[in-house]
Formats: structure tokens, C-alpha cells, sequence
């Protein structure tokens, strides 16, 4: 059955050259999701906000690593925890900066949620920090638009060396509404090395005190967002479905992203020319 | 402890005809109903309209076979599928006629949820196709009750014979508010025979564009539902607990419909005879 916006058409399975990738069906979710979506809202100081992220740099996790609540700002926050055997955190940072340029690397990643995705500036390059992705994708059953502008690990007050150090990579990036000055949340996604693979902890900070307009507001702006806050966090995506999203996007890609990264990864790249 | 409205009474355990089929008891969902309910809701495209039910006549699966979803136009979509060893799809077609005559057998179904059910005629042949089942059932909390209107699957636009060539039964319904010319949705369970049994796959399209006034409503009826959708859409059951009473019943059945076929049937009848 054709769908109208999801998925691969016939065209796109015939055409490759991601088709052999491309698998419609979505695995069961990982036993820590499972357990966080019977658990619902949890206290909300378990959650820091986005002003400590640095912190997980150190060993170890935090509080909750898998679940979601709202803040008493109206703010939801929702963690993930996602296991990735096989994976490197290096082919995450491919990822990032791969996927963006077509829709059809973006359907890969959630066959049954992803949309359209494009760089703003226009350009195929594969690099992400510092560009803006516009994506449009299913939250839930509702389509969702967003710019998701991709910053450096130290805006967010990593220390990068450390980072590289460990082997680590943090991909960090506010949420915008395309085409505004709106900013609505805070995005972060770390890979650590494990044993047999890697670990991706997955923040999300969205509306609240993490809703802006502009990127350094005046007291103006910070008083119309205050006012906003009440309006705005209705239109905030349903927590829940917002870790169901994003427990089966990373499930899903980590499953094949070892052979992805190596047919169109950076050696595969330096192979051919 | 006697409940006010569920479940036999001692009097009928103890009278029969049909109390050793009874069991009080409820199983654990099947697997792809708990995914499906920890997914919450899901892309709205996913779930296509009833106008295209009659494509289920094809092989294979529809993008979700077990989940919900809110349309745009307010609708719940809710699709379920149940897996069912020994059973046949004859035994349900069986079924929908029987179950409508007695509380009692109807009670058999979903001893936690159904209350009350006789044929709207009054009478008590064994026929479902053309007639309304006057149903009281509790749905999540709450005690409901709707006229079940069961149409010929050629209303839905089903190729009749090519079903029957396939060995396969759709059940479809109209739901209707017993009393009055409203109806909320259209109902439907598709039996097709798998490798030791049958699978059933349930739609319940309700609210939105699936309610009406009347079969065939004027511009006038088509105006007052149009105005009157976001008051009646407040009135729908909550997906999820729609899911799992399907889930439940269907499977509830499903473990004893053999055994109650082979003693009440059609088989059982001529051998009386």
C-alpha cells in the first residue's frame, strides 16, 4: 500500500542507491523504553536541565537515563538510553552530517516517521556543525516541522578534548520553528564506547524555560517568551511519544549502520577517488 | 463477590447451558499489543481511511496491523490484530450470529467487560448480516452502549467471492447510539486462515468523518455533524482502551471458540436434529 508522505515508493526501492537499507519495519523497543513508557511522568529533579549537560562527560549516569517528565516551567524533558552494538561513536558523526542532505538518507533512519529533510543553506556537503537541518517528520500522529541548528559540543560547555580523549561524540543542536526566530528546546545526543559497541544518551530539553526568540534575547523578547510559555507548551509534543520516537529511530539505524557507514562512509570515500 | 453487572451470576454457573465455558479470567495480551500500547499514537497516514478496507482482501499487511492513531479530522483509528491457533473462520462467522441472543453468551466473550446484548428485531435466530446487536459493555471505565449494525462486506465494497475463494470471513458494522439516527463508526474483523489456525485483523474507524445522522444523510445532517465534531469527539473512548478490549475479547474467545463451535454449531445442531 502507498503511503502518502512515509516511506520508500516504488521508485525510490527500485532506484537505490540506499534502497538495500531501507527496511519499513520497526524492532520491538529496548527493554529500558519499554519500562520508561510504563513509568510515565517521573520526578522532575531527576531530569537536570540543560545547564548541566557538561556533566556527562564524567563516568557513569545520570539519575534517569530513559524516561520523561515536565518541569514546574511547563518544560518536558525526556532521556533515552539506546544500547548500539557494533557501533562506533565515529559513524554517529558521519551520520549527522550524511543524512541530511536527501530525504531519502533521512527515511532510513524512521520508515514510518521521517519525511523530508534538507540543509537550509542549500549546499550536499556532509557536515552538520554549524548548518541548520529542516526537517518534516511524524511526532506522534501529528507531521512536525523543525529547524534543528547543529552547534559545537563546547557551546554547550563540553570540553571537547576531553571528549575526544575518551572517544566520545556529542552532537548538540537547538530546536527551531523554520522560518522564525523561535527557538523551542535543546537537543543532545552522546556516544560513548562500551564494550562490544556503543551507548547513545539522548537528551531533550523542549519548551520552557528552554524556548527562546532569537539567539540572545533582550529583556523584551524574554518578556513576550515568558508570556508566550502557557500557549507554547500546548503545542509541545506529547513526552511519551517523543521517547517512542526517538527509542526507535536510534534502535533502528544502529541495527544496519555499521554496514551503512562502511558502503558510504568517509573509507569507502577515500576508496573510490 | 458478586459484581453489580459483569461476570455469572451463581445462579447462572450453576443452570448453564454454556457455564463451563465461562472463565472469569482474562490471559496476558498478545506481544504486539503491548508494543503497540506503550507506542502510543502513531503516524495518522499509517492508518488508512475505511474507504480503503477492501483492499485487506490482498495478501499481506497493512504499514500498522496493531496501534491507534488520531486523525486529522478528529477520528481514532484503532487497527488490532490477534493471532488465533485452531480456530477457523467459519467459527466466528458462526459466532457473531449466536452471541447476540443471550447476555449470558455474550457474557463468554469479555467476562470483565460485557454486560448485556439482544438483537434489536427481538428475535433470536442465529444470523448476524442485517440485523443490529444491542450491546452494553464497559469500555475502559465507563459503561457504553451502541447498536452494532452488521452489513454484508459488499457494503464496504468487499469482492464477496473472492473472500469466499480465499476461505476468508469479514464481519462489518456500522455503530450507531441505540435510539437515535447517529452513528459513530464502522467496525470491522477480517478471519484469514494462517498455518494452524487464523489470524483475526480488527478496524475501528470512529468519529470524525465516520459519524453520521442517518444511512444517507442531507446537506442539512451533513452540516449539523460537521458542527457538532469537536463535541462529539470529546464523547469517543480513549484509543488505547478501545485497543485492548479488542485485543482482550478477541483472544479471550479465540482459546475456547473450538470447543463451544463443536458443541453449539452448526454441526452439534444437525446431530440433535
Amino acid at each position: 500500500m502507498a503511503l502518502q508522505n512515509l516511506g520508500y515508493s516504488d521508485q525510490e526501492l527500485a532506484e537505490g542507491p540506499y534502497a538495500e537499507f531501507y527496511n519499513p519495519e520497526i524492532g520491538a523497543m529496548q527493554e529500558q523504553v519499554k519500562e520508561a513508557l510504563l513509568a510515565r511522568n517521573q520526578a522532575h529533579e531527576l531530569f537536570p536541565p540543560v545547564e548541566e549537560a557538561a556533566s556527562m562527560v564524567e563516568p557513569g549516569y545520570w539519575p534517569v537515563e530513559t524516561g520523561y517528565t515536565r518541569a514546574p516551567d511547563s518544560a518536558i524533558r525526556v532521556f533515552c538510553l539506546t544500547k548500539m552494538p557494533r557501533v562506533t561513536p565515529a559513524m554517529w558523526d558521519w551520520w549527522f552530517g550524511w543524512h541530511g542532505c536527501e530525504a531519502r538518507r533521512y527515511k532510513l533512519w524512521h520508515p514510518k516517521a521521517h519525511i523530508e529533510a534538507k540543509w537550509a543553506d542549500g549546499r550536499d556537503d556532509e557536515a552538520y556543525i554549524g548548518r541548520t537541518s529542516l526537517i518534516t517528520e511524524y511526532l506522534g500522529p501529528n507531521i512536525a516541522k523543525a529547524g534543528i541548528s547543529f552547534l559545537p559540543p563546547s557551546a554547550m560547555c563540553f570540553d571537547e578534548r576531553r571528549l575526544a580523549a575518551q572517544g566520545e561524540v556529542v552532537v548538540c543542536a537547538r530546536v527551531g520553528m523554520p522560518g522564525s526566530p523561535l527557538k523551542a528546546g535543546w537537543l543532545l545526543h552522546q556516544l560513548r564506547p562500551v564494550e562490544g559497541g556503543s551507548e547513545m544518551r539522548s537528551r531533550m530539553w523542549m519548551g520552557g524555560a528552554n524556548s527562546a526568540i532569537g539567539e540572545d534575547p533582550g529583556a523584551l523578547a524574554r518578556g513576550a517568551i515568558r508570556m508566550l510559555r502557557p500557549v507554547a507548551s500546548t503545542l509541545l509534543p506529547d513526552p511519551a511519544e517523543l521517547l517512542v520516537h526517538n527509542a526507535q529511530e536510534m534502535a533502528h539505524l544502529a541495527g544496519f549502520l555499521p554496514e551503512l557507514h562502511a558502503r558510504f562512509g568517509p573509507e569507502a570515500k577515500r576508496q573510490a577517488a
